[in-house]
């Protein structure tokens, strides 16, 4: 484990936890070893949660012998050279998103772990939200009809005063050198990878960001610097099924703390979820798979509380109205990747998947940068 | 009309809109006399809503050539001489509810209605709001199954202030004189009259009340009297189909205005309703009527936004999306009612149904009275 | 009168209701002459709203003497001809909105009304939404502070089957020729308009179009012909204050009917509110106009209940918790333009405020043909 | 641990987890035994989770001096003896709800640990759902004034079929015998134990019970058997504070599933919670601690999304926005008692703090059975 800020407890609970939610697994994670540059708290971190050993350098992580995992929590400048190094030296990879700062860096691990041939993923891990996971559910089984319209918006609102300074270990998604971007990369990815997996690719965008606040001081340095990250960023998307998208990103949004929603209306259905109240879907059903129609007096949004024992991993936690929460998605996405190892079927996203959802987030600051419509390349050999 | 209060307004609109939004009814309601104790205030009232003349003495009203329907839209206490002598004069009445102050003045009215043979109607408006007509015609259709459980309140919050006095023009209904009881004859005959026609016969109670201001001034004198009416009163009930009942209304419940709900739940699909938002319909449906269960995974509360065509009462109004408010239960009320006088078919409820009400109101004071349950006897002739 | 169809019988309503519910205007609207070209129809609406004549050709409406005030409810391709004569004979002129079919007709009504000097409204009726003018007065008061961003949706689902025909008397609004857009008029045209009313003019947009069925049978001609309006449009939106804007409309989101939002985030506090739920305004409260922060374990979003007699309008209707509904916009604008013109302070929206909306939505088109950032020019003289 | 039901499942995940998120705690709990009659599935059981060792008869846990701490997560008929014998052997004890089958039983565990001096604690892991815990605390802070009324439910729907067997591992919750009562023991008490440490003691009720499937077949024996327990109990109550109380649970609520609800209205305020959103606490400030009256344009109902760095027991979790879920109520719950344990503040609810819910479940039952009010008495000694 790479990292003991937020992700590094977020991943760990899952190592932590996978095996006792998950029994079935044959492989059972064990905790070797933390890794972060502040030995002093790398090693408070390692006794908290039951690491055998500590490392300051991740170069030396990746020789050790005795570890098969490199799970990258660290800040996002650090993801490209950490996981082709692992890669290299045969190990599994995990990266927390976004992949990297730009496509540039993502190709690169990409075929990295390609050469490797190493089991690999990207932790988009509110797609194992299980209200997101039954989303895809009823768009498989066919009950959204031709889709019209996706919106998404990631709203939150911590960064509004001017007096949150940016860089070091806690602020560095305010700090361009380090995050690669702002909203794109932090909240945009998510959206755009859990859109990507609803609705299908996004050929072209046009975007409008914004830095609101210019200039925050430095952490380390203590000294004002201007702000290289966007705080804000919309855009408009067509997706290659001709649908239309917009997607909207901020930390400006005052009383939205972690507002992640979507929207997909079909001609047969809708489905609608927010972040916030992570227990529920939405779904207005029209017409049903057999060609049906609900009857005009009945129609409604249903409140699906996505905590029975038929919907996506509920049957692994507790009993039907009780709720999971923000943590139970890391765990759910690392028995996928394990038992996608086992099986030899790779869980998604993987970094070719993430490189996919990259690209968009490329697209759109460059739109954003040159006020015009851009194009974004698809991914060759993603579903 | 008697009364120009709160409710004379409310039924004034009434007969300015009905024939403009029911044009197929072949009676025309002529505003011909506003009738109301203070000269002055009736003159003005009867100035702005376009009534032909003014009475201040409702014995001068009941004897009128001119007039063939008498409404009654006065304090409680009036309900009783009023309704007798005009039915006694042949015309058609309708009246506030609640229907009286108690058993024995409403059985003088149903008497005196069903001996005269004339037209009548009490006016409990919410049955006519689209979602609740809507929750009747479910049950009706047998979406709704095996009854298990009925529960409802109506919560309001207007007097909490010691300095709120009672009676007069317009606090009687504080007054116990006057209105005959407080929270049980004004809120919760509302409950209960949706209650027994969304669920059948309410057969016995038992009842809590309270007087939380034991004292307030009032109006007309200026001095402080007892209050005498309840101020809050709730009650556990059973039904005759066997289902159980809990029932609670006040007018301390700070943040709840008009918080008329109700929820029923059979074993195939139940049903939830709010006056604040009147536009929705909550139901879940867990059977169909052909037997069919609901997939476990799609399972939820709809929320219907009862505003389509296919809804009660809303293809008279505007389209699709767009609300309609309080105000309309009264209309859509008197078009059933000249809709049912011109068939012959009684539109409900009529003064006899609403004896069964007011008998379950007795019962409810009755038993808060005596601390133990109390039946609740039926009204022969109530379907 | 001009027109009897939907908007006829909105505007009929308001007719009939304002002296009742706003008795202090010295104006009392009397129901002269409804016009129409259908002679039948028109006599039909006549006799149930109470219009004393009926004329089939608007020109004779205009000559008529004992005219003095023209509301045109007709199609969009008779607003200029209509408003300009109208103008010109001397009368008040009442428009359904928007204005025109594009800003060089916009320009024609502003310069006839303004030549003639007579009062003129266009029916935005939405700002008449009581949670919408408790919008506007809690942004006067200085409760939302610098504001980051503004988004909103219009959507629909009515039009989503390719057998809904388009042109004739009802389904005109899918005729581009005789509406000149489609849902940037219809639907945007009132998202831009609250807009703008809320947070000041719009400066620049990129907007993307589609029209999703691309031929429909024409009701007149019962023949297929292509169709010319856009079925649902996005634009990113800058404004003059630097916020920036999402806004979205189509009439193909499937369960949608009317939902008409807004959210308006500011450093201070936030603003939320759907018109499928308009008796409600969320509120989040960051920091009082007196500096004060809310505390930390107290903030959330507030739902306001927009029925108190504190609240915009609603002095006027029934009691706190009693909902009014869609009609009622419609009666609240009326009594403003009535008061406005008695007191020569022109209620607003007036034909030039509706111009400069007008020439937003000319800008969404434009860009949405052009694929690149358009500007907005701004309407001297609107505040 | 004895049990490896649900309970054990909860309660091994909170030993699992609690240092890692509450490291400051000076206890580790180590998993030492799992107990369980049925050895294969305890080994299984244990395997999963890291129990050292299994037994199969809590004699000899209880008798074993390597364990310090007993927890009783089986069946309510075990509770006593178990309880009773660990007390006396000097270990500390913690007992899943309700402490007993009745009050008799949990009056002799209370004795037991008193005497014994041993640090003891009932599961009532509600009470650390963080909007409940902040519930306790606006109450505390004086915003909720004068409380005139609480109501109640617990309500669930997974009993509705007459297929569902009684007894057994999984369903002794439908075998009187094992369970001592239905939803009384099992729903009520827990509205009971949070409403009594929101609102003080409840001093009186009366309760009607309902038994809907008369016979189910046994698990064991495969054979109809009489159903015993209460499948649906409601009463109404009096707080010693003198406000009123409603409550209801029941397992026939079609459509909920574990909506576990309360609201509190007082003079200055009013909160309303709903197990099913647990990461919310609605509540409407009327008048503020210091006096002052919220302006009447911006009253309503805030939905506080508990999860601020402010609230209680958030700090430990992940950042503001992520939600937190059922089991993290059972960890909260445990790190209350190891820091009680160690500071010598016996963290709540204590066996003698349960003993009063208990006392107030059997008035309820006795009431249902007697058809009349029955005083709940005072245990001596609680808060």
């Amino acid at each position: 484990m790479v990292g003991y800020g937020f992700m590094g407890k977020a991943h760990s609970n899952a190592y932590l936890k996978v095996n006792r939610f998950f029994p079935e697994l044959a492989r059972r994670p064990v905790l070797k070893c933390l890794c972060a540059r502040n030995a002093d708290k790398a090693r408070a971190f390692a006794d908290v949660w039951g690491y055998e050993s500590v490392e300051t350098d991740w170069r030396r992580l990746v020789e050790r012998r005795d570890i098969d995992v490199v799970d990258i929590g660290s800040p996002n400048d650090t993801h490209r050279d950490i996981a082709v190094a692992a890669a290299a030296s045969g190990k599994w990879v995990l990266c927390e998103k976004p992949l990297a700062r730009d496509v540039a860096e993502a190709e690169e691990m990409v075929a990295a772990v390609e050469r490797a041939g190493v089991p690999n993923m990207v932790w988009y891990n509110y797609r194992r939200v299980p209200a997101i996971s039954l989303a895809r559910q009823l768009v498989n089984e066919g009950r959204i009809g031709r889709p019209f319209h996706y919106r998404a918006t990631y709203l939150q609102d911590w960064t509004i005063s001017a007096d949150v300074p940016q860089g070091g270990a806690t602020l560095w998604r305010l700090d361009v050198d380090v995050a690669g971007s702002g909203v794109t990369g932090d909240l945009l990815a998510h959206s755009i990878d859990t859109a990507m997996w609803l609705n299908g690719p996004i050929v072209r965008v046009v975007a409008d960001a914004e830095t609101f606040v210019k200039e925050r001081v430095h952490q380390e340095t203590g000294k004002p610097r201007p702000v290289g990250i966007d705080d804000a960023c919309a855009f408009l998307a067509r997706f290659a099924n001709g649908s239309m998208g917009t997607f909207e990103s901020t930390r400006y949004a005052r009383g939205r703390k972690n507002y992640n929603t979507f929207e997909l209306n079909g001609a047969d259905g809708s489905l609608h979820f927010d972040l916030e109240d992570p227990q529920y879907l939405d779904f207005f059903e029209y017409r049903r798979p057999d060609g049906g129609k609900v009857e005009d007096h009945l129609t409604g949004w249903r409140r699906v509380h996505v905590t029975n024992f038929e919907h996506p991993y509920m049957d692994r936690w507790w009993v039907p109205g009780c709720t999971i929460g923000y943590e139970h998605t890391f765990v759910n996405a690392l028995a996928d990747f394990l038992a996608g190892a086992e099986s030899g079927s790779a869980a998604q996203p993987d970094f070719r998947c993430a490189l996919q959802t990259q690209k968009v987030c490329d697209a759109v600051l460059q739109s954003a940068r040159a006020g015009a419509w851009v194009d974004a390349p698809t991914v060759i050999g993603v579903e």
